[in-house]
């Protein structure tokens, strides 16, 4: 190796030390909850976010873009589709991505002006995350691209009822953690993506006590509060906002070849890595392995962007999917597939997460830190678990995806390029 | 095979199946709380239930013995040590076994007349059980052969605050279906033995609705039982008891040969064959592979005796132990051991659980019906999660330990003998 080689890999080397540190003492807290304009910094009012790296509009398609058409009328930006469409053509109404501001979007993950958000802070360096909230039970989601009244009263529901309970119990509580709650969630069955069943349980647990104060004052509204978290996704959107505020933190290190972001938009897979900031390296969408919901074939699938694999990129779930295999009936693939999966994860990654660790591998930490240069030379990319929605809107079932192999070779060409 | 042998066979077979059918079918209900005193059958004002098949006061020892000992004294039978032996050996104070009186002992397995009970019927037979409360996180318990005035003290909250709030909780309810915990909590990576972790979590989920009514009218009681709620151990109580009335209307079934308990007190093991009635068979102590907790060695370990094996007994604990992999780090045991040791029980059971499933083995059901002849003939004993006692009382650590198979040669040897 010529010396300026040697210097470059120590250089790599160092920034990815930093960047690994960091991604091994987070210390993720859900400390408030607040309205998107309110509390997301440089958000606009008449800003819609969604997932994905950003596209032109005219790109945007099917429950994507049904969506973010809705998010403009819900937020009484247009009375209808037609004036939402004219208004973002004029950018009277500014479409952009959440990952640029401190948002992280489920599915098509739309967030408006007046919706309220997680506020999930990382102690370790005091970066912020932001994430709405799971839309519940009802069918006719705004995030799986479906909207009408039952959406909209749902909507104002989560906004004017849940938000205000959970926002001074979260309070009182003086801030949950997350940390442990996920490590516990790990040791329970949960893999922090398609399944949250025991995280979203132990935080119930954690706010109870604080909701028990609220119902003297509010009984109405704790009890339809309580009744709200009795759902087993609810959590999904924590360990989001923890993810991405880690990933924000980790960002921007100059000479980490470490992934910072995968995100899917309706059209595109795409990555971002430290080392090159904010750049998008963008590939076609990848096939997966999906278990459908009863009723629906293969051609009712359809892509509606969505960025929840920030879990997987900061060791959450298809890292960790070797402790869930209850996720066999939810998304398909047989326990040794899942073992498998989740053992090819150590061979792209530089580390294994002091305070996540799986049991089935004698309590092995998970695999963090995915490297550019290893995925490229081991040609074994990140296993990513996702919901699979219809393409007329609405969840039909759940799989695994490998992420495409392109965007990790152009970022590595990028890489190169930028550190010559 | 001679023709009388054939038919022996034939209504071994028969009846057999007639146990596993109520295996199968059972649908244990936690109905309502009461007093022992009030609602156990059979029991009597000066009586004291504890673990294991019978032995006489003589040869009772070390913790158990302390625990009957302060049992008496709690209950207010004696007013001290020398009185309450005294009154033993006099039978003015009765020594008699839990599994008796449809109850079912944790640990020592001390039931005395004014403690309370969780009632647990089997729906689909009508059968009860009965089983005590965990006494929380305190370290003097009864349970455990300690006993000072924290003790008292404690197990006086558990009757006067935190039973009347359970109680009428459980009655609005309509009953709490229990089947349908164990059944998600062993997705969740409990086996309900020595892992109650999830399951303890569902069952506060499922009362909180109903315990939010109650803080109205007593805020501090419910609160404090919300508190009481919260440790991770509470609901092996419940899969005892649900266990137990399961056991009991499985027992006495002519020609089965269908172990329907396995229990130990401080000097013996010692199981029931349904085919044999209440004749139990008694063997040496086991061995096991044990890890205890920080500070203690071997020599500190003592027996005092345990009915939880009820688990086991009914496809749980020991049964499902490779859903739980996580308590690696809580009773030792690499991963694979603990799937081999679970593997194994298929061997000498004669059906699987149809609710009861393993995700790790694609969602096989639990190995359940333990035939006594299988058992003899590979000479494959069952394998029980359990808590390790100090011999100055306290538990210390967990283990596995493997049923001796003594006992189930001498059942073989008695059934075979009443089936001549």
């Amino acid at each position: 190796m010529i010396a300026s080689e040697q210097y470059k890999t120590e250089q790599k080397a160092k920034a990815n030390k930093e960047v690994i540190t960091k991604i091994q003492k987070t210390k993720p807290i859900l400390i408030d909850m607040g309205i998107v304009g309110e509390v997301v910094p440089h958000f606009q009012h008449n800003m819609i976010l969604t997932s994905g790296a950003p596209l032109p509009w005219e790109d945007y398609e099917g429950g994507q873009k049904e969506a973010i058409i809705y998010g403009a009328i819900f937020e009484g930006l247009a009375e209808n589709r037609e004036e939402a469409v004219k208004k973002i053509k004029t950018k009277e109404i500014l479409i952009a991505p959440c990952h640029d501001y401190s948002c992280i979007g489920s599915v098509t993950g739309i967030y408006t002006a007046s919706m309220p958000v997680f506020i999930v802070e990382d102690a370790n360096t005091g970066v912020r995350a932001y994430c709405n909230l799971f839309e519940g039970e009802i069918h006719e989601k705004l995030t799986y691209g479906l909207y009408n009244d039952k959406t909209k009263r749902n909507l104002h529901f989560l906004r004017r009822v849940v938000t205000p309970i959970l926002q001074q119990a979260i309070k009182t509580s003086g801030g949950i953690n997350l940390l442990e709650i996920i490590r516990r969630a790990i040791n329970m069955g949960d893999e922090l993506h398609s399944r949250n069943t025991a995280a979203s349980l132990l935080f119930t647990r954690e706010l109870t006590p604080y909701l028990l104060d609220l119902y003297k004052e509010s009984p109405e509204n704790t009890r339809a509060t309580l009744q709200y978290l009795e759902n087993d996704y609810n959590f999904l959107r924590l360990g989001m906002a923890a993810s991405k505020a880690l990933s924000d933190s980790c960002s921007k290190t100059e000479h980490s070849s470490i992934v910072t972001a995968m995100a899917f938009s309706c059209k595109e897979f795409a990555i971002r890595v430290s080392g090159t900031g904010n750049q998008w390296f963008r590939a076609p969408l990848p096939t997966g392995q999906v278990r459908l919901f009863e009723g629906y074939s293969e051609k009712d699938v359809a892509w509606l962007g969505g960025e929840s694999s920030i879990t997987e990129t900061m060791g959450l779930g298809g890292f960790v999917q070797a402790a869930a295999l209850t996720l066999q009936d939810y998304s398909g693939g047989k326990p040794e597939k899942m073992i498998d999966n989740n053992k090819r994860m150590y061979e792209i990654t530089l580390d294994e997460h002091s305070v996540y660790k799986l049991p089935i591998f004698e309590f092995r930490g998970a695999p963090i830190g995915i490297d550019i240069f290893k995925v490229v030379e081991k040609g074994i990319t990140p296993v990513i678990n996702m919901g699979v929605a219809h393409k007329e809107g609405g969840q039909i079932g759940a799989g695994v995806v490998n992420a495409p192999l392109k965007c990790f070779e152009d970022a590595v060409n990028a890489y190169n390029q930028r550190y010559r």
